[in-house]
């Protein structure tokens, strides 16, 4: 290891410990053991730009423990990431600091996601590569290797312990992502103490059921058997390879390293006093770094640029060569707008059915069209396809044989196929879409709160959407899923009424810039409404109204709005004057002026009531002190959906006796 | 295979073809494919009583794939458990039969755990494995192992694939439960089509490395070698068993045997004619099955029952010879009520703090007062317990070489670990409780439904609840949890402002018979509240009043409770008549008569404020039309909690000027 490895290798270490002591919080273990391979993996093996974060064809790299963030701001640092300064890392977890706690996707140039969920950054990953494998597939020509890249991820026992790993690594097994290189930092420590209270497995041979090439690196600190080992997985184009590195947790404070103290709070100033001794750093004063460390960075930074450069001139080529290509490109990597233009301006795309249908079909229908007005829309199911009705017909499914197929078969592993979704996302260059059943969008929870977080337009298809489901019975009838997603900020959930609201839910999703949607839709047929627009891209708007003032509102969202129409016709023929106001989104009528809002519920009108065949949680914000609810106050039950929705009341004479008993 | 056999095991199979015929819904695959493992199982390796379902030492059997309830009803129905008759088989699937479309734990008797999301068995398996370990530890005696059985698991392809199972087993494998034993329903098919698609992975290695002896049956026809499997698992107490039985999903259907059209949809008429024909099955009436049939499961059922008697007699004499044994064997199974009386009595256990203090300080308390009271209280977390404050002193560490420890390490597997408690749970005899950080509860979110619906009173201890974590940012910073637990069904979650709340909730919880509890506890020191009281228990009441009727309520819980009082100090000095109410569970609130509910938020009354550090939703029913709210509406951020707090306008200025605004 030369001098200027070393020093460079130590400078991580000891700014991560530096701002962690000065912030008074963070994670120094992680940072303190994996600082060479993190050196060594982004100084001599990985294709990066530093003066060019979003070049298209970066390796990626994934901090999976995002609890180590030091790590990677250090590294941000020293190789001038978005001129993130030592400042920035002296205000490391300070409010409005660009060095939060955890990596934030779009908070911090260089961040690729954000994690901290511990897992979620190994499914990022597989969908990152899967991203990769699919548009190397459909963009790459002879000599034109435009799309050729790995995706790198960083993670730790906690990492390995979490399900979601088992999860996305089988399926990356599966594929075959030999562009897929998992770094597995093997510290044997976890915040209980030695991982063997808990996890004794074989990691490595587990990897290897999934089909991965798995190799070992003894010493952590050993830049070269990292490299070696970095090298022959990247050589591996068959199968994706795990590296599992033995390193020290808190490596060089000889109070904690190998302890579980070393983990997640600062090491204290003597200890950080104790670090820069063992490590025989050469500067007293904190965040200082000798000169010749940031040259070394630069030096690679300029050197690295040059690799982009040489990029940029092929593509240049590609493009002369290949015009139709460059413009297929652009679809896929900046055809948004060109898609929401197109969509709104065609008719058929909004045109109402005449008979009865199921929103998840017409939700299929709408995929089969937009597939063709989007070659990038690539998604698939969690072993549910032919009831979510998600496959693209023609388009051939994603595997390691083919890699052009754009259905994605995710097996029946909901957390890891949401997460795999966002990774394809932020990759660059698709829309992706994930799909379950409604109910089951409960494991896929964790990783929804990502997309919102990172702001990751991903779409979820769930299907099945209440108790409409039937004979499956209570562990298959969403109840509060509904309410869940409604909760969430920075989420859209639409539960459209017809094939007008399904197209607007999708027209919502794929032209959406910073927020994922979910498209909750029936199992079961429903009616045409007369009454409904594209206004349903307002949230909420009022699909069957009286003459006049109402007295009375009648709120509803997918299967429960027919029931609300035919309820007030039954009330106006008793000379009520009833609106009818169609929510198929809570989140963008919330989003609406205030103006808008009074418009359709008018504050003055007090008698209102919600019907909704799930939880009736969140609807009190607009029934307010005075309304009534039709809705679910528990668990389903095992019947034909007709029966259940009249044994929990959802029938035209329980909706039209709440809103009488309103008087 | 003798005849007898052959006819039996057919039996299943035509009645459950029959069953999902007449219902005309339902998934015959399984059932199909696994009824000798099955019928095997139940039949010659079982210890079990049909005329006793409950006996305390009977072998567990989880159906994971409950899809295929009909494989477990038609065995409960041919062994005479519960009186399953053959009309409950006719109602299969019916709006209140005793046959739901999964199977439904406390609905159908024989049934020991709610099954349909996959791996959710596998995990419960998991729990109750532990518990048996755990329980024969503490009660065995030379001579009496009192507590001494099996559990067994069956599942499918969808429940390997699930990463609970990878999360459940490598923790299984560590504890090395050597009579947990996993019966591998293997049939290369899923709903998307071939398993190949999805999942090429080694199942056999996989569990091999999580430290399962591994078994393979080659036909899953074969009694002999499904019996021999069986008993090999067995044989082996070291480490769990995995048995991969090599099964034709649909088998004796000769148009969908071994497709993927077998798994979720009747054979249909003709079909089920066929499989007849196949089986050479000898009646032509709907589940009409031979005399001899039903006469060999129940000599089967007469002589297992004799092993009950066998047992009876063997604990007969352990409590005579061991009194304080069978005196600790009542407070272990029948002990809620003692605890009840002597909590409530228990002055000391009610008291107030003088100092401020973290309420996940104060619960760590209460537990290791519990665990005196409780000697079956066994827990933890998943891998945060210094953090969570969940670890019993002095009670050791659940392990491999301590089955008396009462400390678990779940490792960082928070799906599985709430698994694994209502596994717990469901095995009787202990209270189990689970934990980690707020954020975190999204993980455990599909399988604490399942607490819920199967009326399981798990604890969930949830720290960290609000941006009160603040340094770690929004990924660790929960907003709409809180909502997403409010709106489930039969769940009650508790965020109590000190210690005299925190002990409420924890009264709540360990003494609740049918309802899963959580506990949302701070990060940091809450000051103790001079009004609040064991009122709580009614999910919220006046903390601090005015004198006469109030003309504002400030509502709020936890955290938040402190600010509104202060509030309340400084619009009281202006001469606001204002009431704080504490709302520590507004799902125990929402149970209160109309009454007890007007009197702490008269109707009239219609300037309300509630004042809570996470999503607003769900508050609108007590906030109404007319109020407002100081809640989170987006994600939190990174920084020091203090600041974090009033960055989100959590200060008592604008309670205040919120409250004003509102006239």
């Amino acid at each position: 290891m030369s001098t200027i490895d070393t020093l460079s290798v130590n400078a991580i270490r000891v700014l991560s410990a530096d701002a962690i002591q000065k912030a008074n919080s963070g994670h120094p273990g992680l940072p303190l053991g994996c600082a060479p391979t993190a050196y060594e993996l982004w100084m001599n093996h990985m294709n990066h730009n530093p003066a060019d974060p979003k070049w298209a064809n970066r390796d990626r790299f994934i901090l999976s423990g995002g609890h180590g963030s030091m790590l990677l701001y250090s590294l941000l640092h020293l190789f001038g990431y978005g001129d993130l300064s030592k400042e920035d890392l002296m205000n490391f977890r300070q409010l409005g600091s660009k060095t939060a706690g955890h990596p934030e996707y779009g908070h911090t140039v260089g961040v690729e996601a954000t994690t901290g969920p511990l897992g979620a950054g190994m499914g990022m990953a597989v969908g990152m590569a899967i991203a990769e494998a699919h548009l190397a597939e459909v963009f790459n020509k002879e000599n034109y290797p435009v799309v050729d890249h790995y995706t790198f991820v960083l993670g730790g026992d906690g990492c390995m312990m979490e399900g979601i790993s088992s999860e996305a690594f089988s399926l990356a097994g599966t594929l075959g992502l030999g562009k897929l290189i998992v770094l597995y930092d093997s510290n044997q420590i976890s915040i209980e103490g030695s991982t063997d209270i808990a996890f004794t497995e074989n990691v490595q041979e587990r990897m290897q059921a999934f089909g991965f090439q798995t190799l070992t690196v003894e010493d952590g600190n050993d830049l070269t058997a990292i490299g070696n080992a970095i090298e022959e997985a990247k050589a591996d184009l068959s199968r994706p390879s795990f590296i599992m590195i033995k390193t020290q947790i808190g490596y060089g404070c000889p109070a904690k390293q190998g302890k579980a103290s070393a983990h997640g709070e600062p090491l204290g100033v003597e200890n950080v006093a104790e670090l820069r001794k063992f490590l025989e750093w050469p500067c007293e004063e904190p965040f200082e770094v000798p000169k010749e460390v940031y040259e070394n960075f630069s030096r690679a930074g300029e050197e690295k640029a040059e690799a982009e450069a040489e990029w940029k001139a092929m593509f240049a080529g590609y493009c002369e060569e290949y015009p139709e290509m460059e413009a297929l490109w652009n679809q896929y990597f900046d055809g948004k707008e060109a898609v929401k233009k197109a969509l709104w301006e065609d008719e058929s795309f909004w045109a109402q059915t005449e008979k009865p249908e199921a929103t998840r079909s017409l939700s299929g229908k709408v995929i089969n069209r937009l597939k063709d007005l989007m070659p990038n829309l690539m998604g698939g199911s969690a072993d549910l396809a032919p009831s979510n009705k998600t496959y693209m017909n023609g388009e051939g499914d994603f595997s390691k044989e083919n890699r052009a197929g754009r259905n994605m078969h995710f097996g029946v592993r909901e957390l890891a196929m949401t997460a795999i979704g966002n990774g394809m996302m932020l990759h660059g260059g698709l829309q992706s879409y994930v799909a379950t059943f409604f109910v089951f969008s409960d494991y896929t929870k964790p990783m929804a709160r990502l997309s919102a977080l990172m702001k990751t337009p991903l779409t979820f298809v769930f299907t099945h959407d209440s108790i409409g489901v039937g004979e499956d019975g209570p562990t298959h009838e969403p109840i509060e899923q509904l309410a869940m997603f409604r909760a969430m900020p920075n989420f859209h959930v639409f539960r459209p009424c017809d094939a007008v609201e399904t197209a607007s839910a999708w027209y919502s999703a794929v032209t959406s810039e910073t927020t994922p949607t979910a498209l909750v839709l029936t199992r079961q047929n429903l009616t045409p409404m007369a009454g409904s627009s594209r206004e349903a891209l307002k949230g909420a708007y009022v699909l069957d109204d009286c003459e006049g003032t109402p007295e009375l509102i009648l709120m509803a969202s997918g299967s429960e709005v027919e029931l609300a129409v035919k309820a007030k016709e039954v009330l106006s023929a008793e000379g009520k004057k009833v609106r009818v106001v169609s929510m198929p989104c809570m989140d963008l009528f919330e989003e609406q002026s205030e103006e808008y809002k009074e418009s359709i519920l008018p504050k003055a009108v007090r008698k209102r009531v919600a019907i909704e065949a799930l939880s009736d949680f969140g609807w009190g914000r607009y029934v307010g002190l005075d309304g009534a609810y039709v809705t679910m106050n528990g668990f389903g039950a095992s019947g034909p959906a007709k029966q259940l929705f009249e044994h929990f009341g959802f029938t035209v004479e329980n909706v039209v006796e709440t809103a009488r008993k309103l008087g």
